[in-house]
Formats: C-alpha cells, structure tokens, sequence
C-alpha cells in the first residue's frame, strides 16, 4: 500500500492534469446538445480504465447515455466490488455567476474549480487511480473490481434500473462501492448508511363547468378550494404529523439503537436555522431533529394553486384546485403501496359536490438501509477512523439516491459510499470545487480501502 | 295616467328611435379611449332631461366620469323621489360573437340588440319618459321628482359615496328609484329587498428564506402550505359552516317571516344545477338554498398559490403560500368588522415556524335591505301586480349593488329597485338585447307607479 500511495503521490502532477481534461468536458447530460460530449466523457473515462490496467473496458448503450464498463477478475476468493460513479455533470447556468468558466477549469488557493469537480469527475478519477496505484504496485488487486460509470445520474438515472437488471450476470458483485459521495466535514468521516425513498400524488378537485359568481352561487355550491383544503389538512398536521390511515404501518420503528447513533451526530439547530432562514424548527411530536430527518417519514405539499392569483380581487368560486405532495419513505414503506394508501384516503376524505382525482407522480424510490455492521460499513470504517484519527458518524439522508437501492434489488449487493466531497463545495451551483487536500487523501483512501476489503472472505 | 300612457304609445317610434342613438354611444366607463364617449352619453341624458320639462339640469363634475342631475319639485307635500340610472357600459370583448356591431344597435325579432340595451340605457329612457308623459298629460308631476344619473356603475362607482355625500342638500329625497333592475320574468315581477355586502382578505404565508428540498428539510421545518392549509380549514367546512370566531356574532336570524317570503319564490334545483354543471348542491346546514344564497352570509376561497406549479415534481419545500379570501355579508354585518374577525381569527391559528400577514382586500360593501313592507314596496308592488296580475316575488341578491347602501348611509332613502330587464338578456356579454315588449310595459309601468308614489304622504 505504500507502494501504491507513493505510486501516486509521484505522479500527482500528471493526474490533476488528467483530471483538468476530464473537467474540460461539458458532459452535460440534461441538454441535448451535450450528447455527443457526453459520450466523449464516456469515451475518456473508459480509456483511462484501459490505461488503468482494467480488462474488458466496454462502452454499453443503455437506451439513453451509455455506460462504461471494465473490470478486473483475478481475485480468486477474494469478494467482488462494483465501484460505481458517474461521468455527467449538472448544467451551468446562472452562467454569470460563476468566476471562471464552467469547462475551463483552474485551481485556485488549493481548489479546482470546475463544474463537475466535486459532483464527481474528481471522486471517479480517484477510484481508477487507487485501482491503477495497487496494481502497478503489487502487480495484482486484492479484490475482484468491476467499474460501472454511468452517463445520466444528473438526470435521474431513467434506463438503470432496467440496464442493470438485464445485465445482472455483468454486475454481480458482493458490494457496490460509491465513488460519488461525502464526508461530514475536513475532521469527521461519515459513512451514509440510510437513504429515503420517495413517491407523491397530485390531487385535482373539480367543480362547476365554468368558475362562477361567488355572490351568487358561493353559498350554493362546493368550492373546490375548501374541497381541497378539507383533504390536505386530513392528510397532515401543521406541525408534521401524517394523519393519512396508515401511512406508518410499514414504517420500521426507530429503535434504540438507531436514537443511539443518531444521538451521537451534532446537530447544530441555530446554526441550521440560520442557514435557511426560519425563527423555529417544526416537525412530528416524538422524535428529535435527527431522527426526523433521518428516520421519520414525511409528506410534504410542494405545491397548491387554483381560481385568482392575480392582483386585486376578483368575487369568484373556482371550478379547480389543486395540490402536488410528495413523500419521504423510510424503511420497510413501499412507494407504490404508500400511493395506494394516499389514494384511498384522498378518496374517503373527498367531500361532497366536486370531483377528486388522484394521479401518481413520476417520482418512485424506495428506501436504502445498509445495516450500520454490514461488513463493507465495518472495513470502511475502519479505513476512514485511520484515515481521519476519529471514527466515522453513522449518517443518512433526507434525500433520495436511487441507485443505491437499484444495486439492492437487482444485484443484491448493499452500496458503500465512499467519496470525499465536502458540502460546501456549490454542487449544482455556480463555481463548483473540489479541495486538492481531498484528492490527496483519496490516493491513500482507496488502496487502504481495497487491500482492507481483499482481506474479506465472503 | 291614461293620457300619459297614450301619449308615450303616439310617439313610440320616435322613443325607440331615441334609444337607438343612446345605445350607438360607446360609452363604456372602463376603457380611457371612451372617456369622450361617456361625456357624449351625459351629455345626451342632460339634453333628454331638458326636453322631457326636467328643471335645473347640470352636468356635475365627480372626479371621475361625470353624474347627470335635474328636477322638477313643483309638488308641495308630495314625496320626493330621486330617480338613479347609469349611462355607462361595459367593454364589448369578445367583439367577434356579436351578432350585429354593439354600437350600431339593431331591432331583430322584437328585440333590441346593442351594448346597453338591457344594461341599462332602455331603463333609463323608460323612466325620463314616464316622467315626460305624466308632465305633459296633466301639466305637472304628482310626485317632486330628481334625476342622478351616473356614468361609472359598471367600475364600482368609485367617486360616487364622497359625491353623494358631498351634495346631500341637492339629493335629498323620501325614496330613490332605481331604474337599473331586472323582473323575475316575462310573467312574473319581482321586488329587490336585499343585496348582500361583501369584504376580503389576502393571507400570506412565509417560511424560510428560500424553497427549501424537500428530503433534507421537510422534516424539520413547518410547510407553508399546510400551515395556510390548516388555517382555511379552521375558517370554514368543506359543506359551507363558516367556523370563524365571532363571524356570526352579527348575523340578523332568519325569522320565520323571511323563511315564508322566501319559501314563495320557487328554486328549480335541477335545473339551476344543470346551468352551472354541477351533480349536487352544498351549503350551508339548516337552511333552504335560497335561504344561503339570500339571507346567510358566506365565506369563500376566490383564489390559493403557493410553490410549484408546472408540470412534472419539483421535490420543494415551498417557502410562501397565499389565499384570497372574500366575504358576503347580510344585515347586521359590518365589513370593517367582519375583516378585523378574520385578522384576528387568522393571527389566532398561525401555526408555528411561518409568518402570517393579512391584507384587508379592496371591496367593501355593506349589506342593504329594505323592509318588504316600506312604502315604497308598498306601492312599487300594487303597480307591479296591476301590471302582471300576480303579486311580485320578494328577493334579494347574493351580490352587492353598493349604490342601495350608498343612499341610505348618506341620504337616509332606501332604494326601490323598478326595472324591467330579464336575466336571459346578455348583460355584460355579446348580443345584449332588450324587448320591445319591456319598453312597452315599462311605458304603462312609470306612469302608474309616479301617480301611485303620489298618493303618499311622507
């Protein structure tokens, strides 16, 4: 291992250089005139995995942006991992925020900023340069590695779960390394080990043909505002607490265990309401901000419009209202079986007078737990606590990752994140970064990483 | 009388020929490129006074567009009535489903189609010539009789509470007459006994600084939209209840006397909820429909915003939600202190981690209602059943016609309401016409009704 760090601390020059040209890409993956640029990432990233010293480096399509595929096989005994990323990058507009051009990357005070660089060109390159560093260095992997580089993350990953699922024999692996991920601060590791799923509904309340008189029909017919909100308020309290039948039935109750964990992670609550901006945090009665956060469901209105929304007034009862809610789901929710539950209740809570229709929202993932003790959490981190002198927090996210539970279901293989994004780094904003000292520390990183993981005997 | 009635039915060609060149002037109040329009209508209804023996005609400056006045008070001991009409029309969007041009008025199966035919400048002549023929039939009037006549009625008579209150020596009168109104049909006449008043809010929810994402956030901090939602929903039910403290406390009950006035006009549920396409009527419990829709008052939601409102799922936080609010309102209510209720009851269930203002919106009305027994209905309905041979409907209005209230608050009069357009003539739409047959009948209508107004000693 040390071979293989000083493998890479001598050629440190020659891969920031690389990892300048890989940002100088404007893969793009939501535009269409990005496509073809897309695919010139994909075409780098699978030349730097044949300069790597990887076998049966392919390009695949997918129906959508292709995947890049290469791996590494001569491991006998040894586990296999899949380490995963992806080559896309978000867009770049407001472009005039930005310093320095979005594809024209330069290293300023320590960082290289570029759009890509923490989300996360930097954190691929660095799992090929820990696989390359190894292999110069022992001549051989302790582990078996597959690569699976995608091309369509920032766009919400549409062909995976489908490419994946017909290539399971390609994939098959004991554990999904994630290249694309983040550390808790410079100090503090973390390892991700909860991710929400998510699903929503929107609801459409219809009444009369036309919007009408409000002097003259208001006190005759529904309005399908009131209609709408009679419905919403039977689904949740202000304060958080979902009230639509059961919802929580399949919730996993948060033990004490998982108070224990959450319990030792710091949460800064003036510091967090000063961030966003509000006087008070409000949430389900019961649990702290953490364990809401983290291990509560929640359901949220993000949006509610019908009849005047101009200036002034105007005297009418509207003939529409409507609401779009999306929920979080933790473990063991189901987001088609939690649709059905929202379906039924909006349909029970419909009041008399207007026409309720409820249509499933294209947002649909299931929740992520790796068990805190999963073998690939234990190895890495192990890694991180001598890495970082101090052991990793036990995180999750309120957001949604859905190739982790992809991976899950297809491949039955849990995902480990491991990447060294910070989040201060302006992912998906205007001057995007990502710290030298953090590219430095991933070439120690991800040797440890895999001899660590070639001492598991599945 | 009959001499009055003879006289106007020899020169009924010369009367409708009249009101062809009224209704060819654009006179719509709303459109600045027409102010020229409604001083040439003023100026058309100033000379229709003087030639119809009308004393003292002036054209008076309001601020706005200008308001017609004449008189003749040569009947010592008789009432005074002060007869309101307006000059002004609306715009004529859609131009294209006019049949014939708006302003170049037609006579096509025994109706007159024009903009402002019904609307009310057929009403207005009727009414200057009923006093003309009873002027020249007997060389005096039984009656003291004022004419105002207005030339902003379809904006909401901005100007006209100060100019009335400003001249209330001029105006001062027993009764107003009220030339602008409608008969329940062909068959059937009608006496207005109640308009309801009106007023609004706007409630204005705000939460953090900016939308927030819904799976790292929701959790912790209250959602606009559901604290908005849960203040609607404590102001009133889906079915109609309004459940803001106090709202009621003002509410005249309905007696048993209303509720037998009322249960004499028939309602045609089926048919009423075929005209606005609705399968099933709801309101308020404890009450006939026409009951709500004339004599309780109602809360309505006119228009509700907040968040995302495209297409798709944008998983947000929203930090704003809004709602507009107004009010009708029956006798005793006062709009100042309905609006201060709702502040007060809004303020009282604002949820925490929001701020909530309220705006007091821009319509204020007062309720108005008229004693069915006055008499000036008295009289307004033996004129009516004479003509009709059927006693006339007692009804009121969900909408505010803030001119009633107007001339009772600053003159002490209550207002008859004796016109004679139908509902089914396009007020306010393409093709507006009046019937030939109305003009007539309103031709033996004002005589009648001034000989009988006449007989009364205030």
């Amino acid at each position: 291992m040390n071979a293989a760090v000083e493998y890479l601390s001598g050629r440190r020059s020659t891969s920031v250089d690389e990892l300048l040209e890989f940002l100088s890409i404007p893969s793009v993956s939501s535009l269409p005139e990005h496509e073809e640029d897309v695919r010139l990432a994909a075409a780098w990233a699978a030349e730097r995995l044949r300069s790597a010293g990887l076998e049966h480096v392919e390009i695949l399509p997918t129906g959508g942006h292709p995947v890049v595929y290469g791996d590494w096989l001569h491991a006998p005994g040894a586990p296999t991992v899949l380490i995963y990323g992806h080559f896309d990058v978000q867009p770049v507009d407001p472009l005039e925020l930005w310093s320095s051009p979005p594809f024209e990357p330069q290293i300023r005070d320590g960082r290289i900023y570029g759009r890509g660089a923490s989300d996360m060109k930097a954190n691929l390159l660095i799992s090929v340069l820990g696989v390359e560093a190894v292999l110069r260095a022992r001549g051989a992997l302790p582990v078996n590695v597959k690569f699976l580089l995608e091309g369509q993350e920032e766009i919400g990953s549409p062909q995976l779960p489908a490419f994946v699922a017909a290539n399971r024999e390609r994939f098959a692996c004991d554990l999904v390394l994630s290249a694309d991920g983040f550390q808790w601060s410079e100090d503090q590791p973390q390892l991700l080990i909860g991710l929400k799923g998510a699903c929503g509904i929107q609801i459409d309340v219809r009444g009369a043909k036309s919007d009408l008189h409000s002097g003259l029909h208001g006190a005759l017919v529904a309005n399908p505002i009131f209609a709408l909100v009679g419905i919403l308020s039977s689904m949740r309290t202000p304060e958080g607490e979902i009230r639509v039948d059961g919802f929580y039935d399949d919730v996993r109750p948060v033990s004490n265990a998982d108070r224990a964990a959450i319990a030792g992670v710091p949460f800064d609550e003036e510091q967090y309401k000063n961030s966003i901006g509000v006087s008070e945090l409000v949430g389900e009665p019961g649990y702290s901000h953490l364990e809401r956060s983290w291990a509560r469901p929640m359901l949220d209105a993000n949006g509610v419009w019908g009849g005047f929304l101009g200036e002034g007034v105007k005297t009418i009862v509207p003939n529409e209202a409507h609401a779009k809610i999306t929920c979080r789901l933790v473990p063991d929710q189901d987001p088609d079986r939690v649709i059905e539950t929202l379906r039924a209740h909006v349909k029970r809570h419909a009041p008399p007078g207007v026409t309720v229709e409820v249509q499933a929202a294209a947002v649909r993932a299931k929740p992520y737990f790796i068990p805190p003790d999963h073998w690939g959490n234990r190895l890495a981190g192990a890694v991180l606590t001598e890495l970082y002198g101090r052991r990793p927090y036990l995180t999750r996210a309120g957001g949604s990752i859905p190739v982790c539970e992809i991976f899950l279901s297809r491949l039955g293989a849990y995902t480990v994140s491991f990447g060294l994004g910070l989040e201060d780094e302006n992912i998906h904003a205007p001057d995007e970064f990502f710290r030298l000292s953090s590219f430095e520390r991933g070439e120690t990183a991800w040797p440890m990483l895999l001899e660590r993981l070639g001492e598991h005997r599945p």
